[in-house]
């Protein structure tokens, strides 16, 4: 059974959305979720789990001493991640090793971050999930957690899950059509409603292959680079 | 008031963590959360929201004309966005101008994708939040949300409201440190504690361009790129 244990100032947020579809449905059989409160590791009579920054400046930062001590209740050897804007981005490849694995250790700051020595000291993996700034983890935990179960096995209905979808073959994927037939005046193309596989195939090579050239330059750098005979060659690994 | 409209197969995943902490305590003052169900807009006798993909393959595709109706029953003039990894990559920039407005109607897609036809006749704003596949958009919203709530007027206490942090200047936050002074044998680097503001900034600034230097060189290069003066000129605009 895959393990998510979140350290979290807010366990009530989990497993929140987690807890509905697909996700949902696995809790119990193909994951486990459980929320675990950092403040029940604060020391003094305030229960305090934040300080103000050393040297000065807005918000307040989470205290080394609680945080490594919540960690420290913590049993088993899953990855120790904390989500963070100064972190490494999630990628896909890292969510496939993350899933294949026995579960993770989540840990969502809140306030202006966490003291470094905590992260150094107990080897903290820093994830970023985008560009922006959150008001905690807990939505990029939710995210990461997402992404890693639809993957656990029995999740996902059928057995060719997400073979062809964006960023497994490092491009992103093609455009998708289903009924009705008209829409609005618009047809699906008719490349794709021929009855002739190895056209449709084509057809969405081609458009996956432009669409990553013009959506997402740096996607497409990637995967020129890896290409080794050339842009019409796939890459067979993520 | 800030209002967010989510059309989703999943209305009750709203607001789920959204409910908590800095956005829930903002929910009905500073924004409003309404989660539609696409499905009250099937039209067969099946409630049917999906179809099988046009050309074959695994997984199902939103229909066009189920979707476009849950569109047009919204009203106002919010931006629309698609939540899907062929989207362009969320960035803090986007989410100041999101939060800056009146609002955001949000579709979250599940099964294999949306029909691409509904994207364009609608003009959905495709929107990726990281490089990675998610089993439906509901995960992606909450962080776009979250990232949008905590910038409305009112919601995060200190008016110096995340001017120093990630993103906001182009570069990547400094290190946080905080009590106590000496955690496991390590102190708090002697520049924090000392007492010079100017010696705060110098290390902070140093820090910040080198973690960005070092973890993000894609950030990096722009940053570079923006510098007019040279590197240790900071971008004034985001």
């Amino acid at each position: 059974m895959w393990r998510a244990t979140i350290l979290t100032l807010y366990p009530q947020m989990f497993p929140g959305p987690l807890g509905h579809a697909l996700a949902g449905r696995a809790l119990g059989s193909a994951w486990t979720c459980e929320a675990r409160d950092i403040r029940a590791h604060a020391t003094d009579r305030h229960a305090s789990v934040d300080d103000t920054p050393a040297g000065g400046g807005p918000g307040m930062v989470m205290r080394a001493d609680v945080l490594a001590a919540a960690l420290d209740a913590v049993e088993g050897a899953a990855p120790r991640i904390l989500l963070t804007p100064r972190g490494r981005p999630l990628d896909q490849a890292r969510v496939r090793v993350l899933a294949a694995g026995p579960g993770v250790t989540l840990v969502c700051g809140r306030f202006e971050g966490v003291d470094e020595r905590v992260i150094a000291a107990r080897r903290l993996e820093e994830v970023s999930v985008g560009d922006v700034v959150l008001s905690g983890g807990e939505a990029a935990a939710q995210l990461l957690l997402d992404a890693c179960v639809r993957l656990l096995p029995g999740v996902m209905g059928a057995a060719a899950s997400g073979d062809e979808e964006s960023f497994e073959g490092a491009l992103l994927e093609h455009p998708h059509y289903a009924k009705p037939r008209d829409f609005e005046g618009v047809a699906i193309p008719s490349e794709l409603t021929g009855g002739d596989h190895a056209a449709v195939a084509r057809w969405r090579k081609r458009h996956a292959l432009a669409d990553t050239r013009r959506r997402r330059p740096d996607l497409w750098a990637k995967y020129v680079a890896s290409s080794t005979g050339g842009v019409d060659k796939p890459r067979q690994s993520g």
